[in-house]
């Protein structure tokens, strides 16, 4: 028997879903569907964009647990770029609706540790500790692989008619942007920004920061990706293999200062040093990607000229909802970024058009 | 004949001094006594202390070389740590009057850049370029180790009479110590918080931290300096001697979660990375010291907890007025920072004990 | 049959108290001892300080009603700076255990509202709603004039053994003090502050500010107030009956600019234009007590002056744990502030001593 | 003789101008034109538009008077709100080159009170003292209803060829507006704003809200003012002769809480305490314009709801130089506001039309 949800949507005892069974090991599964406690709210997920990330927890587990052991218990579900509809809702929740469009976003904090206490929630200090109420969908508890998932109420936001539920995918990569932008100044319009990487956070970054009236430069290697960039409105463009990135950046600002904000975005190794280096006096660094090595750093040149260096986890400071207002106003969109679209069925192969980059595969979109 | 102040003070045409003619050559000399500008006052010297940087120049020169070349030039005086009284104002300046006792800052922006414009004068983006209005007394202009400077007057504060002269050459040491607990937060009180290395900058870190409220442990290797960081209020002191830092600090930590801010003060090049990880989740560094050597770091740690990384210039925010304001009240002191007095013709003797830490040197303080 | 504790101590099934029957109207009751829910923990009260607030909600409810209606039902409770014990813990609490010592703060935000995510719980936009999560205890939910009383984990913090409970009374005082200097400016040392009424708020205010390192004047109309004033630390004091206040203020700063900073702790209407004037071109002023009366401001002189005004409510950005670390360091203590102790069944007397201010009496606390 | 810049331009030795003899006495004038100083250029001004305050100072001087009395002295220059071409530069200027299209801000601060050093420019403690270096063209020191005009490189910024000289007097507005929303949040993108009264700030603040991501409601009496508001982009607009602002307000606000934040710029008395009352509890209420008299204010609101009132003199925190950052990217423009264009020789024509609001006049452009 189906449980009845307060309002209109009828939904089935099981759905389908994509279970990690071991390290790169995903497979078909039937699970119940899950019922949302109090402040929470099921989802009937109608589109899920597969990230890097996804990538590395299908290979090698969590850098965090989910609580009481390891991901690869043949029921963990990840994914965690989904939209959908509201399809019920927990007890006393009212700020949604049963049959709303929404847009989520990751991280749901404990709210009881001094972190979430004072807003910042994606550091929580009781991380993947379900019973203390922490939730990161698609990491520590059930994503998007499936037919539906629970969201508490902080990481749901209408989505407005007019955006297309594929599109909206894009919101979660925009408030991870936002977020880095967010600690890097907020209010940019007129500061000179390099944006290292044109991956999809990278290259939304180059969205989001124009949007907000920055000057951006863009650096990475694929020539491909650094035309869309400058599609996305990136002012100037640096192919690192044409050019080394920190001589390519002070050519391109006045006196050869540098620019004001840099948004470290490829992960690669040595751009953690060439980001510090291509940074004006006073300037401010933000790390959004990472490398599992090491990095060589010249701290002296961070003391010596008063930079300050941000990690970022996640989508903190309420950026998805921005991200989400600048996508309802036409300021950024999530359409140039999909490249492929494949059916829940088909997970696999939308997998591995990602993974292995097919056909310049950016972002790869699943339905179900 | 000699300059005649708009007041009482008679200052003679020429003054001792101190100049370098190469690296590691100080020679006494006699230059003539400045004359302040605009904005401008002239400080008779009363004491001055020996700052590590100190010893960087004298050795090798500067990061930022004074305008037009090498600090080399049988001219230059060096010598930040000053304090004195006024002795002659500059046109149009009521700020001060002739006999007033003061300290001073080192940071002089040119007022002009676009950091000055916004209150970030250490970072001055005409650092060194004398003709736009940049000093930095003892780096790029004469400083101290001579009987007269001329100062901005941004970078004099009135010393009160209860504070002797040589225990307040110690307020620039807390400049820089202030500046560095305002980025990591400003309001401490109840946050806890690591200070890595026990030299003059760190021992006064924990000063200044305790009397701000926070929990502090020190690490360091000296025995005789963690005694002294405990006797200046440290809750807890890690010898990383016989216990490895990161270990020590998460079990003196609840549930081992790290610290909330953490100051480098050491300097050492292994030391970045274990105030990264000995930083809680959410957590602040800041580094007021450095080595040469590029640093191994651990970025994707910063990324994961969301931590943030400040190199910080100097004495920015106005913290050597904050510094001097907690002297003042009798919450931190120059006194026990103080092993060893010369006079002023003395220099090389001084410099040399507190070069080679002769009797446990701490602070040298120099009297003309 | 009494509640078992999961640890070892005996909760009986009634308590004592103290509820609303109407205004004005305080009559003791027994009520069950309530059972502490998620992320919540039993007290067993200790002290109990009476506040100005008390009185208002007892002479005329509250601003914002419990849910549900009218406070005067038989059964509230009130009285909110309480400190005591930790009796029970509710499902998966861990922070806390039975026998703890403990303080208590008074706002538990829902968690859920846009400001609460954000950090800012005093403000949550789902005040008084209980089933949301939102708990404000001796305004929306039962306080502290009883033997128990229930708290979410995130308002209670463990009181070290050397502070006496009654003495712990005054955290609560201190956390509105630390919010305003906070919003203030955080790092104040070396500030000027004015401090407007010497009630417990306002010489808390006075205390905190010299902990901090502020310059402090301290301005009302009873002498003996101000004396207390005085010996907490205040720099400066002004009886408003001998002099204009803003002249006086004007008087004692430096070139009659004014303090940089105002706490408005009176409550006179008259109060915050004055505030606003004894305040230095660029500063700040916080509001942390109210007339219920429309005020008169020269708004104007905010806007050509560039001056911030902030209403605070109660003690938000983890304020209290912050004045309870001043207290356990001997920064501030809350017992020049005691001035009469009752039990809890002489509660009447009690009241009335404190708002009649019998024997100048300022706080008064009731103990079990 | 004419000066000769450095460069190329030609300049004569004197110049016409519109100087004060009295209140409302406005009459041409040779003057000879400036020489800048150090840190300062010669601008040949190309175009100026009249602002409200600039009547306020023809009909009734200045709130700080110029250095040395009245403004009304036959000499004094009003008109801040002008753009021109760098004609000449000061000694030791490198930042610009004669020729150099630009526009200009109003405040350079004197660079050496405490106001100034943190970055607080337009709040300067010298304001009006010109030998201490603090200009404010148009108010203390000379402006733009003259064929040239001194300014110091802070207050100097390098204008796009594709924005014309008219449209570009528009950046000072903007500056104005920027800085409010600066105040207000920075990043706010997806947040409510209110902005009162449909003067130019007013609709700037909807441009510059809008190009922010920022939801706005625009309040007035004026219905085509309204409808440009719309055209700027304003998601809803509201005659507040039709229905009160606070019920509109609540009306319009998810729940009837009120929006996240507002800018009050229309000046009228009544406006604050509304803008106090359809702020969400926890906003923040900037006022941007002023009404001499004394305003009643509901100050227990702002303490109840956690409610932040800044009071913004002029354009500070860079916010000329953001605005014209989003004027060159086609975000905000200047046309929409410019409704009549007058030659400088017409100034009096000019004035009545703007004063008088003929031909519904918002924006009134002179040119040389």
């Amino acid at each position: 028997m189906a449980v009845e949800s307060t309002a209109r949507m009828r939904i089935p005892e099981t759905m389908r879903a994509w279970a990690l069974f071991g390290p790169g090991d995903l497979r078909p599964v039937r699970k119940p569907v899950p019922r949302p406690g109090p402040a929470e709210v099921l989802v009937k997920i109608e589109a899920v964009a597969i990230c890097g990330t996804d990538l590395e927890i299908l290979r090698k587990g969590l850098p965090a647990m989910i609580e009481g052991g390891s991901p690869f218990n043949g029921e963990h579900v990840i994914g965690h770029e989904y939209v959908g509809t509201v399809a019920a809702l927990g007890p006393a929740v009212d700020e949604f609706d049963v049959g709303d469009r929404v847009v989520v976003e990751i991280h749901a904090g404990c709210g009881r540790c001094e972190r979430c206490r004072h807003g910042a929630y994606t550091s929580c200090l009781n991380y993947s500790y379900r019973a203390k109420g922490h939730r990161a969908n698609g990491f520590t508890t059930d994503g998007g692989f499936a037919e539906y998932a629970v969201n508490h109420v902080n990481t749901v936001f209408p989505l407005p008619d007019h955006i297309p539920f594929d599109e909206a995918t894009l919101v979660v990569t925009a408030g991870t942007s936002i977020y880095g932008l967010d600690v890097l100044g907020g209010l940019i319009a007129g500061e000179s920004l390099l944006v290292i990487g044109p991956g999809p956070i990278g290259l939304m970054t180059v969205a989001c920061g124009k949007a907000l009236g920055a000057e951006v430069i863009l650096a990475g290697t694929r020539e491909a990706r650094l035309r869309l960039g400058r599609e996305l409105g990136a002012d100037h463009v640096v192919n690192v293999r044409d050019q080394p990135l920190v001589e390519a950046v002070r050519t391109l600002t006045p006196r050869g200062l540098g620019v004001d904000l840099v948004m470290e975005c490829s992960g690669a190794p040595e751009a953690v040093n060439q980001a510090v280096h291509c940074a004006k006096r006073g300037g401010r660094i933000c790390l959004a990607a990472f490398s599992n090595d090491l990095v060589a750093l010249d701290a002296a040149h961070l003391v010596r000229n008063n930079l300050y260096l941000y990690g970022i986890r996640g989508e903190g400071h309420g950026a998805t909802k921005r991200g989400l207002a600048l996508m309802a106003q036409g300021k950024i969109s999530g359409r140039p970024f999909i490249t492929h679209r494949f059916a829940l069925d088909d997970l696999p192969r939308a997998i591995e058009t990602f993974e292995k980059r097919i056909d310049d595969a950016i972002k790869v979109v699943v339905t179900p």
